[in-house]
């Protein structure tokens, strides 16, 4: 045969055992449910897509990182491997006209980028958005917190925050404060890095910009704007009548106003929100409202992002739309929970949780009977194949993590009987085939 | 901003909106949970692998369908996305020596192969496989017969035939009709069409083939063999009788014999599965026992291809294991299904049940309450964002096949009501919002 290759992956890419894969199946099933539940309807989009679609919609830095597919012979267009799910969204928009709007869709799928690779980083990474396109009520805001706040309830964070802010907010600060309008985008960058650079950074980044002409005193008062910390309802009434004069601020600070008055008719608790002034996010396609969640433990950034892109589906076809989004940031959110074991005990190693063994040739079809019976009442069963001895079986489900072993002998297959065995427990009983379905079914063997 | 981009896709891409995809999702569901029932776990590969990793694996004509990626600046080792799901796992299992054997997984991804596109063919398509690694038990190979049958007759598929064969009977058919030994891989791929260009074409093609120096009388021997149409019990009578003297092959029916007592104890159906000793399946790779299933109507061709591989995995590393397996084809599956009209009525052609409209502003927050008591209940529930008169919302619930609307306005929400119209039927009734809920989830609605 063929010369051996070793057997190994590019860098940055990664399999995912199945151990792991089955924690993964368990945070992805409980986004998609939830997602479902608002109204979401599951949309798919093709991993290669034009070079064109993604040109000039994440900036020169992100476009270098997009991996580029070998021309074929025939000389095609240049072809990509989507860099994320929001633009090939906005082509589907685009695309079909015929879509009923408001279009609600999410999709939970790999992305590639050519970073370079770091620990918890990989090059391959899955996405998991929803947005709501064709709508400018902040309703629609509003839902994507909802979504997120019970996104993580459900998965069983405790201590977390979403930060709302508003991008006609930003706006407003940075011209009550003086900031010169040419330089509001510089000025966003630097904002964005109060958290990790400090006032003191901010300020040094802010002062160094000759071009900007930004006396201390413009510093001061945007500083001192944007370090506010109070109750939601006072940063409203704050942030309105501050931003009074600046139209475009004002209806800024209305949709933060209307968005958390949704949030208390939907309940979700006050201590799981607030606003932050200072909050930016990267993108440049924002527009309105912006969100993401942070968790107090461990300290790992943000898990989820999101915000109002008004004009981003306009850059495909001359009919825009108004749209709002989150993505949630599931590889961080599994790491997370690994590290604070966050997930139910029944969740994994194995989805197996029966494995009949093979006791001997002649007991092969009662066995097999046994484990379609098993299957049949919705039990996840494996049979045993070899005919190695029942020490070595069991030894294999405990390896494996498989909690329950059914041994159908001579004795059993004469009585329509089977033994069970709970590894954890240590014990076993002898029962009637139809009582130890019931019985596994409900977890509580012996 | 940026230029405008026409929203198109390459040549071979497809996107898969909300309708298709939930037919799609409910066909890969089925399957996923009936190979998990047989105890397989998830694995995830990347869809990026190292060049090497599949050369020499498919033959010079599939190699170049494979997509290669452009060189990156660094100029890395060459990368192209991966053929299939196959050789990746035979990777897996032998850079992962610690993963326990038998190694029983799933993968329900994407591939992509550069193939002239044509109806219902696609460049980007999903392969649906389950493997077990690391047993030469051919109750494995029967298993894979079961979890097929279970996944068809789940999905309602009634007049099915798994076509069995094994790769060392077929060689014994050879030899015993005189077939000379370096002929027999001409011979497969031209049996192989039997179905397709009759009788006549086979002996065209083995009559030409001078070098085999095949006299009619071999070319007739051998057209005999491969054309007994009998049950099985009969077929594996014949064949053992005829096959003897040739030991591989005579294990080969051997094999043939233990899944057909395996089926039967499995409780399939007789008339699911035949043997078909004229059946090859295209793959080079294949061992001993090989299969695939096909559909009375429509015609369609194949609809699941499998067999046992026991050399492939030691194309990576000393210690082979042996291996088998089998793929199912849910792209045919979702269009034979559509074709048949055979998806539940309940399934599509979107995620939502209710609807709840905006009665008016002040009506928002109950309308909001009476959406999170359906959700909490489990109910797939849309809330409508905009002040739209209250014909638009239901013309909006219509055109998306929403089928309930809930409505609550100032009398229902003074007595703590629901009104709830049931599109279909044309039906309203007021009811206490738990009863609306309840009622909601058992789906009897006037």
């Amino acid at each position: 045969m063929e010369r051996r290759v070793e057997p190994r992956l590019p860098r940055g890419m990664r399999d995912i055992l199945p151990a792991q894969m089955i924690l993964r199946q368990y945070v992805i099933g409980t986004i998609q449910e939830v997602f479902e539940r608002f109204g979401f309807e599951p949309l798919q989009t093709p991993a290669i897509e034009l070079s064109e679609i993604f040109t000039g919609k994440y900036g020169e830095d992100a476009e270098h990182l997009i991996y580029r597919l070998a021309r074929q012979a025939d000389k095609g267009p240049e072809l990509v491997l989507r860099y994320d799910l929001t633009v090939p969204l906005c082509r589907v928009i685009a695309q079909y006209p015929e879509l009923v709007k408001p279009f609600k869709r999410y999709q939970i799928a790999p992305v590639w980028r050519g970073e370079r690779p770091q620990k918890g980083r990989y090059r391959e990474f899955y996405q998991c958005d929803a947005d709501t396109i064709g709508t400018s009520s902040v309703m629609a805001d509003a839902e994507m917190l909802n979504i997120i706040y019970e996104v993580l309830t459900r998965l069983g964070f405790k201590s977390f925050v979403i930060n709302i802010n508003n991008r006609k907010v930003l706006g407003g600060i940075g011209r009550l404060s003086g900031v010169p309008e040419e330089v509001l985008p510089v000025l966003y960058r630097s904002i964005d890095k109060l958290d990790k650079i400090g006032e003191e950074g901010v300020r040094h980044e802010l002062g160094a910009l000759d071009a900007a002409r930004m006396p201390d005193e413009t510093v001061d008062r945007l500083l001192g704007l944007l370090n506010i910390r109070c109750g939601t309802e006072e940063m409203v009434a704050r942030l309105g009548k501050d931003l009074e004069a600046y139209p475009e601020a004002a209806e800024g600070v209305a949709e933060l106003r209307e968005i958390v008055g949704c949030l208390r008719g939907l309940g979700i608790p006050e201590d799981c929100y607030r606003i932050v002034p200072s909050m930016v996010r990267g993108l440049g396609y924002y527009t309105g409202p912006i969100f993401e969640t942070v968790v107090k433990e461990p300290k790992i950034g943000s898990i989820t992002g999101g915000g109002r892109y008004d004009r981003l589906v306009g850059m495909f076809t001359q009919r825009s739309y108004p749209a709002t989004g989150t993505t949630i940031g599931i590889e961080r959110i599994i790491d997370v929970m690994e590290e604070m074991k966050m997930f139910p005990p029944e969740v994994g190693p194995t989805v197996t949780k029966v494995l009949v063994t093979r006791f001997s040739p002649d007991m092969v079809e009662a066995s097999l009977k046994c484990a379609t019976s098993l299957r049949r009442a919705g039990i996840n069963t494996e049979a045993y194949f070899e005919s190695d001895p029942l020490g070595d079986q069991i030894r294999y489900a405990l390896k494996k993590g498989i909690r329950f072993v059914a041994v159908v002998g001579p004795d059993e297959a004469a009585a329509g009987k089977v033994t069970i065995k709970n590894l954890a427990a240590g014990k076993q009983e002898t029962l009637a085939l139809d009582d130890a379905v019931a019985r596994l079914c409900r977890w509580d063997m012996p």
